[in-house]
Order: C-alpha cells, then sequence, then structure tokens
C-alpha cells in the first residue's frame, strides 16, 4: 500500500484555491499508484478559521467543498481530508472538527476530532463538540484508525499535568488499527520539530503500530505551520519526513518503510529565519499586497526586518523609508543608506524636522512652562508612523513594522508610531535574539553593516538618548523577560534565578502596565512559546 | 433565615480592595442579624481575569485572600464567595471556579462551577476544568445547593441549540434543595434584565425551590455587569431585585419572600446609557486615571461622548480638543464651542492645518503627478490622533475616542487616526443609535446642540464630503450590519429581507476588509449580542 503525505498550504476561505490544490495532488497521486493522500487538519478551510465558523455560508462552502474533492477519488484512490462537519445533535456545539475518508467519490466515514485544544493560541472548545466515538476504516485490507491534532498529545505532560483523561490513540489500537494517521495544523515555535519527533516515536513503538503524521505548513496571521510531517515505522523509526517550511508531498510505501537518512536539524536561529520568512511572506501575499514599507533607522532592528523582507518579498518590493530629525545621528542616515544599498531595496530620505516642528509650534500654548518629556518623543515616532502610512495608502503597500519582544513587552514602544503596521515581524524576538538574527543574515557576506550590529541600541528621540537609560542591559532584560512571559515564573523565582529584586520588580512593573500597547499592537509572527498574541491574553483594567 | 444578596464591584487582581470590600459587608451583616451573605461570582479575583490565571501568585493571592475572608464568618453567619481553587488531580485543566462556603472562620465546602461557558466573550475552558461533583449544605436547618453563573443557564437555548447535557440545577433539586444560590458574573447586553428574570421566575417555578442570584457589578475593559440580583420564591415570583449598574445589598428573609413592587424597566435606551456611564467611569478609574481628553468634531459622535464622560467623571475632568483643518466648516468649530459650554468643560481649539501644509510640503516629492485620495484624509486624522495622544502623555490624562459602531464595522474611520484611544466608548453603538442617545441626553435641556443632530454626518476631510459619499444612509447600513455582524445572517439572506443584493455586497465586502483595523482598535464597551472585541475573533489574513 502506497501512503502520500501531501503537505499543503491553504488559505483560510479560499475554498476554491484549496480544493484546487487538493484534487490536482489527488490525481498526480492517481498517475503515481498511490492507494490513499492524506492531507491536513481543516485542509479544505484553512486553520484557525476563528469565527468564520459561525457563518453557516461559510461551513456550508466548506461542506460542498468537500463534497468536490470526494469526486475525485474512485476505487483505486482514497484521500483523508481534514473539514468541518455539523453536528446532527440538538444538544452541544453544532460543529465537529473532523477527518473524511474519502473513497469512490464519496464520504465513507468521518471521524471527529476527540481532544479539542483550548489553550495558548487554541479556542476549540469555543467551536467544536468532541467526538465521543471513534471507528476503525479497512481500506485495501488494512485497518485504518484516523486521530486529529491533539488526539495523539493526550500523554504530554505541561508542568506536570496531563490535560486529558482518553487516549484517542490507544483506543484505536485496542480496536485493532494497523494504521494510525493524523492529521494537523500544528503551529511552529522554536524547538517544536524534535518534540513532534519524539512523541511519534515513541506513540509508533509503544503501541507497535505504524503512524503517518501531516501537518500543514504556511502562515496565518500571527501562527507559522512548518510542516515537518513524519511516517514512522512500527518500530518507532522516523521513516520519512517533510521538509521545514515548505510544501511537500511524501510518498512511503507501507511494505518498505525504509528509513531514510535524517534530515539534518537547523541551528535555532536558522529555524527561527526560515519561519519568519515564511509568516512573512504568506501573511503579504494571503493579505493580497506584493509590496512593504519599513522605516529603516540604522538601528538594527529595522536592518532585520529589511533584510527578512527583501528575501522573503524579493528587494524590488521593498521600500525603506528613513525619517530623521533634529535627534538623528548622520551616521544613522549614512548605516541606512549602506543597508538598502546592500540589499538593493529603494529607500526614501524623508526629514520630519519640518513637521516636527510645526507640532511644537502648534502645541507651544498648551504645553507653556512644561518641561520637554516623553511626549515630544512620541510626537516624533507618531510621525513616522503617519508618514509610513501615507506611503501605504499611496503605494497600496503594507507597513511591517520592527519592534522586538523586548520592547514590546516593556512598553519601549510608541502606540500608534514604532507600532503601527500591518504586520510585526520580529515582536516575538528578545533583543538578543535579533542580534543573533543578523549574525546568521550575516553568514556569507555583510547584508547587514556590521556598524549597525556594534552600535549602541538608541530610539534617537531626545539628544544623546541610549536604551540603556531607561532599561536594563539586554541579556539581563531578556532573561528575566523569558522567565516571567514563557515560563510564568513569580518575582520571587525570578529573584531566586540571580536577578536584583529591584530590577525584577521594575521589569515587571513595566510589562503589567504596558498591556494596553499590546491590545493595540499589529499581528506579530510566533516563534516562542508564548509571544504578544492571541496565546497571551490579559485584561488591562486591573491591578496585578 | 436572613440572606443578604451583595451586589458588588471588584477589581481584577486587586485582592486588598476586594477583600476589605466584602469583609465590610459581612461586617454590617452582622449587626443586622443576617445568617449568610452571598458575593458575586470570582469576587475576589474580579472578573475576568483571563491570563492572570496563569500566575501561580496570582492564584496563591486569591487563596490566601479567601482564607481573610473566612475569618469574618462566625458561628451566626456564612458567605457564599466566588474564587479560584486548585484541582489536585493531576489530570486536567489545574484550576477550578468555585464558589466557597465559608462558616465559623473556614471554608466548609468549595462548589466548583460545572457549565463553562466558552463562546462570545468567554474563554473559561481555557482556565478551568469543569466540576464533577454537587453537593448540598446544610446550614441553620436549610439545604442549600450552590451554582455558578453559567450552571443555570443549561436549558437555555441559542438558535434551537441546547449546549450543555447536565442539568447542574436539577441534580440539587433531586438531592433535596430547599435553596438554590447562583453566583454571577454575567455581563450586560441590551435587554439581559428581561432574559435573566424569565429565566430565574422559570426555574424557580419549576423545580418549586427558591432562587438568590448574585451578580456582579461594574465595568471590565469591554464588559459591563449590570448587577440585577435577583431573589426569586418557589413559586416563580421576583420577591427582590438589585438595582442596575450599581453596587447594593439586598437583604431577604426565606419565611417573609413578600414581593417587592417591580422596578421599573428603563428604556433601550435608557439602559444604554446608563451602562456607558458605568463601563467609561471604571475603566478610567481602574486603569488610574482621572482626566479624559476627547477630540471634539462638531459632529454627533464626540458630542455623545463628550456628554457621557462628562457625567461619568464630571466635567471638570474632562478636556475636549477641536483640530480643524482647511476642510472643517466654522460653524464645526461653533458647534464644538457650543457643547463645550453646555457641558461645563474645556476646550481647545488647536488648528492642524500648519502641521497638514507641512506634511504635504514634506511628501511633495514622493506623490508627484498623483491625485489625492485617501491618503490626505488619513494623514488629517493621525496628525489628530498624534495631537490628542500628545495631550494624553503631557498631561497624564486618557484619549477616549468617539467612532461608533457602523464606522468601525465598514472600516470608515482611520487606524491610528479617529481609532485611536486607550477606550472607544461608543464603538458598539450604530450611528442610528448614538441619535437616539443624544435624544436621551437632552430628554430635559439642550445638553448637545440640535444643530449638531441635525447636521448631515461629515468626515470633513475634503471638499464638501459626505458620509453617503461612500456609504449608504444609515438606516440602511445598519439594518444590513445587525443582520450580518448580530443575526450572523449569509448575503441571501439579507437580501432577503429586502436590501439590493449590491449593496449588501458591498457592505459585507466592507466589513471583511476591515478586520485588520479592527484588530488594532481600543477596547470597546460592549452592550449589543456581538460587539468588536473578545466576542468576534477574525482572522485577517483570509479569503472570506
Amino acid at each position: 500500500m502506497k501512503l502520500s503525505l501531501a503537505q499543503i498550504n491553504p488559505v483560510i476561505g479560499d475554498f476554491e484555491g484549496n480544493a484546487s490544490t487538493i484534487i490536482r495532488i489527488i490525481e498526480e497521486a492517481k498517475k503515481k499508484g498511490v492507494d490513499i493522500v492524506v492531507f491536513p487538519e481543516m485542509a479544505v478551510t484553512g486553520y484557525p478559521p476563528k469565527d468564520l465558523l459561525d457563518k453557516p455560508q461559510f461551513v456550508a462552502k466548506n461542506l460542498e467543498t468537500l463534497e468536490r474533492i470526494a469526486l475525485s477519488t474512485d476505487k483505486n484512490i482514497a484521500a483523508i481530508v481534514g473539514f468541518v462537519s455539523m453536528n446532527e445533535a440538538t444538544i452541544g456545539k453544532g460543529l465537529f472538527n473532523s477527518a473524511a475518508f474519502l473513497h469512490e467519490g464519496r464520504l465513507v466515514y468521518a471521524q471527529h476530532k476527540i481532544l479539542l485544544p483550548t489553550y495558548d493560541v487554541f479556542d476549540e472548545a469555543r467551536y467544536f463538540e468532541p467526538g465521543s466515538s471513534q471507528s476503525l476504516v479497512e481500506y485495501k485490507g488494512i485497518k485504518i484508525g484516523m486521530t486529529i491534532c491533539e488526539d495523539i498529545w493526550s500523554t504530554a505532560e505541561f508542568k506536570g499535568r496531563r490535560l486529558y483523561k482518553i487516549d484517542p490513540v490507544d483506543v484505536l489500537v485496542k480496536q485493532g488499527a494497523e494504521l494510525i494517521i493524523n492529521i494537523s495544523a500544528s503551529p511552529y515555535v522554536i524547538g517544536k520539530r524534535k518534540v513532534r519527533r519524539t512523541l511519534l516515536s515513541n506513540i509508533s513503538k509503544e503501541k507497535g503500530v505504524p503512524i503517518a503524521y501531516v501537518n500543514m505548513v504556511g502562515g496565518n496571521d500571527e501562527l507559522i505551520f512548518d510542516g515537518c510531517s513524519i511516517f514512522a515505522n512500527k518500530d518507532g523509526e522516523i521513516v520519512r519526513e517533510g521538509t521545514p517550511f515548505k510544501e511537500c508531498v511524501l510518498t512511503v510505501d507501507l511494505n518498505e518503510q525504509k528509513v531514510e537518512k535524517e534530515r539534518e536539524f537547523l541551528g535555532e536561529v536558522e529555524e527561527v529565519y526560515e519561519a519568519l520568512i515564511l509568516g512573512l511572506r504568506d501573511y503579504v501575499r494571503k493579505c493580497g499586497f506584493k509590496t512593504a514599507i519599513i522605516g529603516i533607522s540604522g538601528g538594527i532592528d529595522s536592518a532585520v526586518v529589511a533584510a527578512l523582507a527583501a528575501e522573503a518579498l524579493g528587494s524590488n518590493n521593498v521600500i525603506g523609508v528613513s525619517m530623521p530629525t533634529r535627534y538623528t545621528s548622520q551616521r544613522s542616515i549614512e548605516y541606512a543608506t549602506a543597508l538598502a544599498k546592500n540589499l538593493g531595496i529603494t529607500l526614501h530620505v524623508v526629514s520630519i524636522d519640518e513637521i516636527y516642528q510645526s507640532y511644537l509650534d502648534t502645541l507651544a500654548n498648551y504645553f507653556k512652562g512644561m518641561p520637554a518629556d516623553v511626549t515630544e518623543e512620541n510626537i516624533q515616532a507618531r510621525i513616522r508612523g503617519n508618514i509610513l502610512m501615507a506611503f501605504s495608502n499611496k503605494f497600496g503597500a503594507i507597513v511591517l513594522s520592527t519592534g522586538n519582544k523586548s520592547e514590546l513587552a516593556v512598553g519601549y514602544c510608541t502606540l500608534y508610531g514604532d507600532l503601527a503596521g500591518g504586520l510585526a515581524v520580529i515582536s516575538d524576538l528578545p533583543k538578543t535574539f535579533v542580534y543573533k538574527l543578523a549574525s546568521y543574515i550575516n553568514r556569507w557576506k555583510e547584508v547587514i553593516p556590521e556598524s549597525i550590529i556594534k552600535r549602541e541600541p538608541t530610539a534617537e528621540l531626545r539628544e544623546n538618548q541610549r536604551d540603556t537609560d531607561t532599561l536594563p542591559p539586554y541579556d539581563v532584560l531578556d532573561a528575566i523577560l523569558r522567565l516571567y512571559i514563557e515560563e510564568r515564573a513569580s518575582p520571587d523565582a525570578i529573584v531566586e534565578a540571580g536577578f536584583a529584586r529591584e530590577v525584577v520588580a521594575s521589569v515587571i512593573n513595566m510589562v503589567d502596565k504596558a498591556e494596553y500597547k499590546r491590545r493595540q499592537a499589529p499581528p506579530g509572527l510566533k516563534v516562542t512559546s508564548k509571544a504578544f498574541g492571541w496565546d497571551r491574553r490579559y485584561p488591562i483594567a486591573c491591578k496585578c
């Protein structure tokens, strides 16, 4: 029996486009004598469709599309496709997250997802009723058990807890499953590939059953799906693995199961680089844009974002805008110019000092006798936001914002200023990681001028400003932030980890107070276990 | 037996403040010979604490606080208090949403919430394990069954569906409950009071058991809790009902149960007015602000927001800023001035035309030969956003944004421009409702100048601009939006309801395309069944 694992990149709600990809792959598989093709979770709708699921016409189109896809199967070839099905019962949520077994032109069986992740970025209990039964499908003499994403993670522990009482894989194996299929839409975070390999290897070995794991690939808003589909044999060996961050179709013969040479692991920085390229490219493309606008300050964050955008979209499709004021050093403009030259992108140098002066003149009357403070700094940042958005409006291009996670965490950024944009490319990268990414981008040649990497971080919003005027050194800051945000450590626990109590208190206070800024920040690509997106939901009006 | 229903307004995470309110009310109840005082769901933590629940120190403080509260009970008085408890089992979510029965200084019994709402604004399955058992507490000879919010809504139908298989009230009644307590944090939407009264009346009548329903009051970010606690006797009569939108303590004698004269129902508009006043006041107060800044255009939206703010915060604490350009008519400034005079608020008239000209001059080079379009309009709106935020920064006041729901729905608003602010006061009010609210505000005297109410809506961002250049008339627009957003009707169904197909298609297209603006909008006070907040979660990069 020949099995194809189709690691595809659907667009949410693009039923026409998703169906044509799925049908094309089934047609190609027929020619190769494949017996069954497996597609990811919710391949028909794209994932996560969120409240689009509340629209009856969305669910109806998904069902019609599944019927069309079914017609491309025949006597010799079957397909397993993720879709949304209706709950016919009158009690419970109205939908299931399901895997369709399609054969001979029709839906043979729909297995509903048993375990519904409702944590972090996931809201599945918001939409779906959990499946209450599981059955095997016998196909060409093999008993196949279907599972959907979370269904294979039942035994996983999070901080010493298991979330679920049921193990759907165990149920299927006890029913006599000879092959477990898992269709997934499992988002990337750093190191996830290893975790998945270990999990799948352990399950297949422990249960003595091969597993075919098909994961989605592509960017959808803040989420990046990395693919890395896996076929593991009954001895727990990874026979084949899909390319990370790319569409691909893996075909395996159940009788052969010859173990392929293990794909090299990407280093952490390279992995994040690839993830961001995919997430950036897909967001821009799926939103219908071609060109991106980036404010280039001469600092490292915007340099890294510009380099990512040039790679993801092509240099021709990136417009940099440098917007100096009286506080901008000459070298910042020189660095920006050198960067643009290295990247081959357009750079406009638009002095905003006259605009800034006109704000000062206009407001002088009202602010009389009051000393300059963060107000004047924010005015400059917001002029830049306005200019970038004007370029965006005039040329139909998307603004990419360039703030990093450290800034966003402590609120060292201006709402409607540097926070403005359609996508925050590196808002889940701590500043210290941005440096690593810059070095990686420069691995073969100097793309980002070394002078940019070496200079001391400054917002240049007042004379001689340096980030360390306001913040602890970034290595300290990032270490505290990781403990507080990702590990959810208490202040005491962070102090015990070796940081000064007053520094810890000050950082935590800044993080808690900046929630209102993050609430209005653009979506940011998630690469860590806890980004500032749908995965982190905080109240604003609170004492905490 | 004397029962007090304590309808309080906790601040999320303010354990000290919440405890002192609770303890004060228990002490007062002791003096009145009350036997038991009941507080709302999660009265200890405030609701909804969202991911603050992920912080171990947050949960720990909540437990310590509960212990402190317990100490104020004694032999003669008990208290029922909503809090968060730990799930000692190693499988499942780590927390329960619980009701504590406190007596003689200690926790006698904790009833965990059985039904966890996970839809609309609610994410309870994200945090909590559902309770799996229910028991009665016998106190002074009466068998009391405790339920938490959703637990009494099991039989309610949403679009012909029931969500839950279990009915926790039924379980308790079968165990012999003689009194059902329900502690709630049930947010306001228009008409909710009637729905609740009917529900409680039906349950108590059907089960033949009295019910004491204690709801939270107060604003927490976008949610407004309206109180309206209820005591219904076993015949389904509403014996007592708490004040809407205000803290109060209702005391009832179980033996008397004399039916109080029914509190008059507020009209829909008055109800919304009261809700917004509370939501606005609490957001500003709970965020630690005293003063608000509002851009006053001379149009109806900002006039209504200014009137609400003057009422909620006091005229002294509202600063209006009128920011005319070359496109602003003289009468807009006159209207703004008249409004400010009527309200007794400060008004600064800050011409932004020079700033606008400096943007045009600066950008002329880059936009050469390109016709003026929405770019130039947005620049003006964003200058206003920048000016308002400058006032905010300089004077430590919060900016209230003034956009209505119709605009936000179709994207007839500027990101970082008129969308800028800490709170969107009327972003859940359709434009046609804003007019109703203006009339209500003028019920006794002309607060909002009639000329503002009568003028044709215009953004004044170009010569002779009118809203109807871009949008259908507001009565048509709002009717289509209600069907599409609140009823989730399909385009075909909306056409069938009597609207032109091309108008419907154009409106829906505008709504779908504006998602990226709403994602970065400030939190807005929710008053309808579907606002643009946590209750409506849409992807951005999609075809829909």
